[in-house]
């Protein structure tokens, strides 16, 4: 059979994943048996929230040396021993850092091409139609409670979760303020329709730069980093505000985590501090993709793909997410 | 009129308040107006969330210098232009650390002398059916969200708030364990029925010690210290776990708050954070107040009142609250 290229992990990384922390290795995917197939990806993700399974640490199921890096993905059925599936069909599933493998049929989602055009594109199921989408879509609307005229904070908000949230927040009449590293970053989010876009990187103070945007207090803060800039976020919370912990991006690569000081602000402003799984809400998944996708149909939510082309780069491409570099989803075409 | 004596503020304490931050003034209250009355202090309370309006920082409404401390208070009227006090009613309400005031005929709750007998004492008003039994109460209830088989973690457990919580929770088919500081407390949290306690004082890992106590995890964690202990409840909560978010003993006197680490256990373990401010919960004191007194009178809620006689002890034992002296309710008799 033919020779694939996968990335394994090499060792565990400390900090920012350096690229010595991943093997590129040839492979010959096994032939499938009854019930598996075989898949060549065409599209995989690189998913900062996946950090922590590289650790290795105590507290967190974590890859071992040797495992395939994990990420979502799209391929094609090349072969098939299973009834579910025929070659030729594009599938959605955790295919990894692979440009191929055999897979049972049991994990996968069978995409309809019919679905998708030149508004909604099949990666989009890895991307806005998937996980960060839908953190976004069920972060801010469960955890969230938004209720319209209130006041709408996001980090990270030119990253694909932040940027779906925003413009949600936007669809349910909320003012939405963005959080985001220089001046490009920012300007695609007033381009967005966010109402107020805060560039940390031009600011010395985050509080007061918060504090400007939003005079009156934040109702809401969704938050994909943590550490410093959650604090600051807290002290501009309004009193029964509430804080959805959707990443902490800033404590994934630290040895030490830094977290938050401003704990008392939760007895004297009632906060609410909520972490977010998204696939406790698997079973809704399919009716929020629909909503989601008729958003982007009717010119309501725009998303962007940041596509690198070649499964070599994928190291490269996962380090910067950690340095600032999050700026639409980030996709390697497994060529 | 008669001189009488109270406590006001002297300058604005940094760190636990030592007792020059308080100057015992002699005064004559001023006769009351028509709508006033005057009212003689029985006993008053020593409360430690009170702690961050003694500091005057910038974030919450601070007691200014030269104000009364303030604090909840029982006492009786002794001289009335109000058609709704008479001579010789017994009053609740916040009268602070004072023999006596004047004070409008609002903002004060009269108190029913049949209500009251061996087993519940007047001072309980200002005790466990008053704030410290009160945010036990909804904190436990509201935010903690109890289902019977669930393990409550409580920190400064043989105080009063944590005390009452545990005790509850028995009643609501909890499985309780409580920290405190001391064979003492402990011993006294065993004979209330927790079904595990902590003294972590003896403990040099408290992580593992509330691992011990509580193998398969943490359902609700009551806490009344912040900081570095509910870091180690963090890490030993289940997912979907509740934080109850009641008290912050331990970031009260800190210069600079010390906060928690473990926000990516929020993701992780979708854990909830939230924050009780009691008073939200008003309208429904009478309801709960009549129930806390029933379980009292059933011999399943026991409570301890640590009282001081004489008001000029108020400092030094408000001061003791903060250095792990939290016993029961602290009361100063005001003769």
């Amino acid at each position: 059979m033919t020779e694939y290229k996968r990335w394994t992990l090499a060792k565990h990384p400390s900090g920012v994943p350096s690229e010595d922390c991943f093997a590129l290795e040839s492979f010959t995917p096994d032939a499938p048996q009854d019930g598996q197939v075989l898949i060549r990806t065409h599209y995989f993700s690189l998913d900062p929230g996946m950090r922590g399974r590289l650790s290795g640490d105590s507290y967190a199921a974590g890859l071992k040396i040797g495992d395939t890096i994990e990420s979502a993905g799209i391929g094609e059925i090349i072969a098939s021993k299973s009834e579910r599936f025929a070659v030729g069909d594009m599938v959605m599933g955790g295919l990894g850092w692979t440009q191929a493998l055999t897979h049972p049929d049991r994990g996968l989602q069978k995409l309809d091409p019919a679905l998708f055009d030149d508004k909604v594109a099949m990666t989009a199921t890895i991307g806005v139609l998937g996980v960060p989408g839908l953190t976004a879509w069920f972060g801010l609307q469960d955890l969230g409670q938004p209720q319209a005229g209130e006041t709408l904070l996001i980090s990270s908000a030119a990253g694909p979760v932040g940027a779906t949230c925003g413009q949600i927040g936007k669809t349910l009449g909320l003012s939405v303020i963005g959080i985001a590293g220089g001046a490009d970053k920012c300007a695609y989010l007033t381009d967005l329709g966010f109402d107020a876009v805060i560039d940390y990187k031009a600011e010395d103070n985050l509080v007061n730069a918060i504090e400007a945007a939003a005079p009156d207090g934040v109702d809401i803060y969704f938050d994909n980093v943590g550490g410093e800039m959650l604090d600051a976020a807290i002290l501009n919370m309004k009193p029964k505000g509430r804080i959805v912990v959707s990443g902490q991006v800033a404590e994934y690569n630290r040895e030490k985590p830094v977290g938050i000081r401003q704990t008392t602000r939760f007895i004297t402003h009632r906060l609410r501090m909520e972490g977010l799984v998204v696939y406790d809400y698997a079973k809704q998944f399919p009716k929020a993709q629909a909503a989601i996708a008729a958003l982007i149909r009717d010119g309501k939510l725009a998303y962007k793909e940041d596509i690198s082309d070649g499964i070599e780069h994928a190291p490269r491409a996962y380090a910067t997410l950690f340095v600032g570099a999050n700026f639409g989803r980030r996709l390697i075409k497994a060529t």
